[in-house]
């Protein structure tokens, strides 16, 4: 009755396919984890102090796992106001409700390899707690312990342009820390006029930058140095959230004209639709010259309910997916910098309909242009399944992104490593039996995923 | 060269992937059927007439087989004024245009489990329709005894707030009938200035309620009087058929002038929009008080061509979806009330990129969101494996309304949740044969998914 | 190591399913191939000049082929600049970019069963350059051999509505070429103001007609006397490849007066639109009379890079999809001409979200409408199944286009009909494994639609 690991677990039923599946997954299980894209606080490693209780580490602070319970009914805040032994509980008797969800199997391999334990058979949830608990105590469950352990060679953040990477040099200073964390540009408040925070981010750069805040030139000097201060903590990437990967080209005159009615907040709508569009263009002008690979995640509405908003903060899993276009916003950006040799723009989406649609036309055609990893609401393995199908045969193995985890869940990276890699087996499985790949073809590509792909698009 | 019934059909061809399919279809095969939202006209069952022959009952009333003749270049208002031997002669004649389709699979369904007969392997149309004629005066094919026979456990039909629900009052209090025939509010022509109805049925419900047309108090405590008639007479949900699925909140004022000019005749395109918007947050608000689950079916033009409509008349094949967009159209409404405790809203799509995008990351946080099933051109089985693959990893197998048959023929209730729930046993013993739902849990939800997701979803 | 042909290639894994695809491939894959729309030159045929190396041949000529090598960053024109054989070693050093692709597909198909190659397993591709270059110049492999020898029946050209047609009736004059040569008109040009050579399209076919540029019934009377002249060389269809399948009705008045600001250069933007919508409508006027099947494939942005349009040209492979609407835009067409009979209208998609929320809908009751085959970006094989599932629960397998190769790749036209076929044989054999469709019937389908399907859908 209870759910083991099976160590066949995502492969394809069909025999066959199922033991070319397994000779593939063995040449990459064990390849280290480069973590180009992801959320993870740089002073979980920093501080690297023990997990506090087994909620705090596998509910609390996922929200892939508490929107769940909300789902449900449930009064999260209540519940997370009660303490991490309610958490626990709950999310204990509500098991059920995961299954079929990434976030079970994710949640079913880490509790498994990790602490030997299945949620579905475990009897009771307090004792389960504690034990948990005590586990957690032990020196081999801390963050920098685990991060060795778990074959973590490269890890970057996501972190605020004005943010001073301390946690970043203190680690990269640290004879005692082998592993890699670096930062990642992520600059959408100080782009886009219509950021509620965009204000007080443009008076933080100009202060910074000892420059008066509405000064177009002075502005664009300020991002070019904190980029060069990213890069030389080791960044390799700026990440752009926009809700329309929207992009346009102002003249310097008109885009001066713009950024001074946008401090001034007397920018109209449209105006600061240009100017965020413009900023895009702007950024990429900037990789062209300093070599930051762009990546970009749009298409997502932040915050959809107010009230939730307002009780459980931001990223509390309320952000909502709506019908994205990349092939008539992103022209002016591609137009002017899409051949550029050595200019790296990975695209990713929500909206399944645009990788055959868009992103494999684009990635088929512009040396620029990579196919971002299946993201969020498309990161468990039916849809990374479609995903593969849906872009692989217009762009190839090649112009991918690698596997990217994308997770504020610490916890989960090696699981989530684990599942695109028997996927991409599963994937090249079927191909090398329908005839359409080679084995020895498979062999390659299987490896080149997890290796060269990821290095090439992010210039590791 | 027969096609008899598969006891395995529709299951993974896969052999250990089919056995499990069969443990699981086990469990569920035998279970009442619930059926809370449909078509079927509840004269049918109070009248209980026999059905006069076999064209009338399987081809001249399912317009998803007479679109079929049309889309073949048949006349078929000409063939209906011929009579139900020539319906049934061309339908019989043009039966391999249906292979593949979900019709062809229920019709299989019912003429063999019913009839014993294969229309692949009949020979003479005119033969099979006297002897199916003949059969269908023996009184086990009454709809009453039909609606025992195959379990079906509730039925709910889909009525005008107008309705005096005499067949359902009347069915309730006849003691010679054990079913349970419930209405549903089904408000569009209410609602929307846009519709062609407005103005007649606005006149019916303000006479009815005995105050003047254009008042919009008036006109909102109206509605709560037949939602409770309805109530009284066993309905459980309301159901909205609306192009978009835009909602808007205006003020009491605003709402009120509006509504004065569309009484008129004289509110404007974007007033029309904007009003028809705002009563959806009504009746969700409505629904917060008075508890009636809220279903909505967007996303079609109706009547695509008037040249049909004028020859076949309305629900005759040519209803044509479009893209629908729920994430930004429903913020309004969620706003307000998505939070709410025991709201329940079903979200219907015939729009596939909806389901991953934005139907299960909405119902995977809004405690009041549920995924409906797939509808309508997304009912037949591979659509259905698209379905529960792009909405289960997000929003789990709990947050469904259950399977939903949407059907106006009567005599393929049985074949469709038959079909449904071999689907899921299918979708479910892949997730087991992949490792990753245990057989434990796909025994639970396989049962959920038919007992307690529906009446959970529809407080049943 | 080698990937050598298999024979079950593309057919289902599953035994049982292989068995069955075998079975029905085995009635399919010598039948001769009829192309009812594609875009050779026809005068590879007339000429039928020997092919001068595998470069130019396989490579150069193919936009499937340079993208990808474009993609990979290479700089294409410099290497084009160099000749074919610089050309074919990067083609050969870069093979496993187009792994898992449909171009490795067929190439590979190609390569082999024309001359054993495999590139795969090829050791100098100079050695192998100069081995093909002589196979190539036997006269087995000159054009109209490889026409008669790969068993091509019909083949369909693209043609502007003002070509003489010399090639086609030469061609058909010519007793010692047995093949079917037909041309297809595409006005494109001549029908939208905002194309770049409208202008220049009108003067050419007004100074053909005798009649003032701007004259509006002067310039129908041309465009149906230039059908008339297709017609009498052998056209069976009209191609449009429009932007959005934007329809419109104006009347004479409107059209003649936008007409005449259009040849001025005078006309908005939006009356070009109405004017290009107009006239799609006034082409299915025509179709009615003369009945050309109309074929429309909407939805691509051409040249989307003008930098590369530039330095490669047109076709070169930065033609990218956008999301695209039928429903509404074709509704005045549907409105005036959906339901006349003999009209026949083909929907071809790169937008795979249309398949089952409108364009199988709109098969699926219109007798005018069919669904075109997979086409372009969605030509391969994943994509191909993805299709049928789409489309063939609504619409059957009676309302398709049949297969359409439309490649400008002369030497891949068997390798993808070849394809086509063992799909078509893998898909029905899944649906007769799980018991959906009888294997007489996927007997029956599977002739169909290589022979009947594409002769009913373009009327041959």
């Amino acid at each position: 009755m209870v759910m083991a690991l099976d160590e066949h677990r995502l492969f394809p039923m069909n025999e066959r396919a199922r033991a070319i599946a397994a000779e593939l997954f063995e040449l990459t299980s064990a390849l280290a984890i480069i973590s180009p894209h992801g959320h993870v606080d740089p002073t979980l490693l920093l501080d690297d102090q023990a997990f506090p209780d087994p909620a705090s580490l596998f509910v609390s602070n996922d929200h892939y796992v508490t929107r769940m319970l909300v789902s449900a009914g449930l009064d999260v805040p209540a519940l997370l106001a009660q303490g991490s032994r309610a958490v626990w509980r709950a999310f204990v008797e509500n098991w059920h409700r995961y299954a079929g969800t990434a976030s079970a199997y994710w949640l079913n391999h880490e509790l498994q390899t990790l602490f030997d334990v299945n949620l579905e058979s475990a009897a009771d949830p307090d004792a389960l707690y504690d034990a948990l608990s005590r586990r957690l105590t032990e020196s081999t469950f801390r963050p920098r312990a685990l991060f060795g352990a778990v074959g973590i060679e490269l890890l970057a953040t996501t972190d605020d342009p004005m943010d001073e990477l301390v946690a970043h040099a203190t680690l990269a200073a640290d004879p005692g820390f082998a592993g890699r964390v670096i930062p990642t540009f992520r600059p959408d408040a100080y782009l886009d006029p219509s950021h509620p925070l965009f204000a007080q981010k443009i008076d933080a750069l100009s202060d910074w930058a000892g420059a008066p805040a509405d000064d177009y030139v002075g502005y664009l000097g300020a991002l070019e140095a904190r980029r060069a201060y990213f890069i030389a903590h080791g960044a390799v990437s700026t990440d752009h959230g926009v809700l329309e990967p929207y992009t346009a080209e102002l003249t310097s005159t008109e885009a001066a004209a713009i950024f001074r009615r946008a401090v001034a907040g007397t920018a109209s709508a449209a105006e600061r639709r240009e100017f965020a569009g413009h900023m895009l263009v702007q950024m990429a002008r900037m990789s062209v010259d300093d070599g930051l690979v762009m990546t970009i995640h749009p298409g997502v509405v932040r915050n959809h309910s107010s009230d939730a908003l307002m009780r459980l903060g931001p990223d509390s899993g309320h952000d909502i997916p709506l019908a994205t276009s990349y092939t008539q916003n992103l022209r002016p950006l591609l137009q002017r910098y899409g051949l550029e040799k050595d200019f790296h723009l990975v695209l990713f989406s929500v909206d399944e309909s645009t990788y055959s649609r868009e992103i494999a036309p684009l990635a088929g055609f512009y040396p620029s242009v990579f196919v971002g990893a299946p993201w969020w609401f498309l990161d468990a393995p039916d849809a990374t399944l479609r995903f593969r199908a849906a872009v692989t045969e217009t762009a190839g193995f090649y112009k991918g992104s690698g596997f990217i985890d994308d997770t504020r869940a610490f916890m989960s990276i090696p699981a989530r490593h684990d599942m695109a890699r028997r996927l991409d087996a599963a994937y090249l499985a079927r191909l090398v039996g329908e005839g359409r790949v080679s084995l020895a073809a498979a062999h390659r590509i299987a490896v080149d995923l997890v290796v060269d792909v990821p290095r090439r698009a992010f210039k590791l």
